[in-house]
């Protein structure tokens, strides 16, 4: 059974507090961009409209910054959720297991506008121990403009101290 | 001779005016992170100091997806200026060149502080037409935080207009 009520809450809402800080989808950072990530069937989505200023080389283009960005903090929205699930654990009383990057690649395969709504999905590529492999894409307007392969790492229990 | 007189001037200040309002390294984007980069022998060298927002997974270590936009902005100008070196550019009478990310690939190694400046590196390894491979690091304190690989494609003339 998936532990998280995806209907209702997205991935980052199960993050306990001390871990809800990151600029790119901490719930709490008011400054940051609060991505949200969903269960989608077997995969996860998430969706971002990116401010006005978050330009790139052309004016009109998104920052591959932030592309780069999004896919990391949706890959370990992800990540947790996954490991959640396989392990079969009670989030009403065991907190979301956070993962850090290990290695994040992004290929720009097609210009992002900067004025639509962007797509984020990932996969699941394999879960062993305590790394998560994964594969994203980001879309725009039905096309795929990047591309990412993600390793995740959890925190380990004794790190958490 | 290097046309870009480093020791006044960021490879940044010599972007063309509709190709300098990147979220990261754009100078006349008022809310982007506006990176400078420069010259350091044979490699280049940028400095950043994150806000107390630019928070990570843990409240006290910096932002993975910021890590990955300093180094691909990096990247970028670098790739921009290496080029204008190898072409032998003139810059008061051309305009440095603008690449664009093909490919990023950041390796994170150790956990980046939040409250120290952090030091962004590139080397180029090669150039090949219109194509710039870098390589680069990103250190706290002396410490090697992460790596990245870098391929940026130079922005065709036809598609300026």
């Amino acid at each position: 059974m998936d532990p998280i009520k995806s209907e209702t809450h997205a991935f980052q809402d199960y993050y306990p507090e001390n871990y809800a800080h990151c600029y790119g989808c901490g719930r709490l950072n008011d400054h940051g961009l609060k991505i949200k990530s969903y269960w989608d069937g077997d995969e996860s989505v998430c969706h971002f409209m990116p401010r006005s200023y978050h330009t790139g080389g052309y004016p009109n283009l998104m920052y591959g910054g932030l592309i780069a960005s999004l896919i990391d903090c949706h890959a370990a929205g992800t990540a947790s959720a996954a490991k959640a699930k396989a392990d079969g654990i009670d989030l009403e009383t065991h907190p979301l297991e956070r993962f850090v990057t290990a290695s994040l690649k992004v290929d720009y395969l097609s210009p992002t506008p900067i004025d639509v709504p962007v797509e984020v999905r990932a996969k699941v590529r394999e879960i062993s121990g305590r790394k998560v492999w994964l594969d994203a894409t980001l879309l725009a307007k039905g096309t795929v403009c990047a591309k990412g392969e993600v390793l995740m790492i959890q925190i380990p229990d004794k790190a958490k101290n």
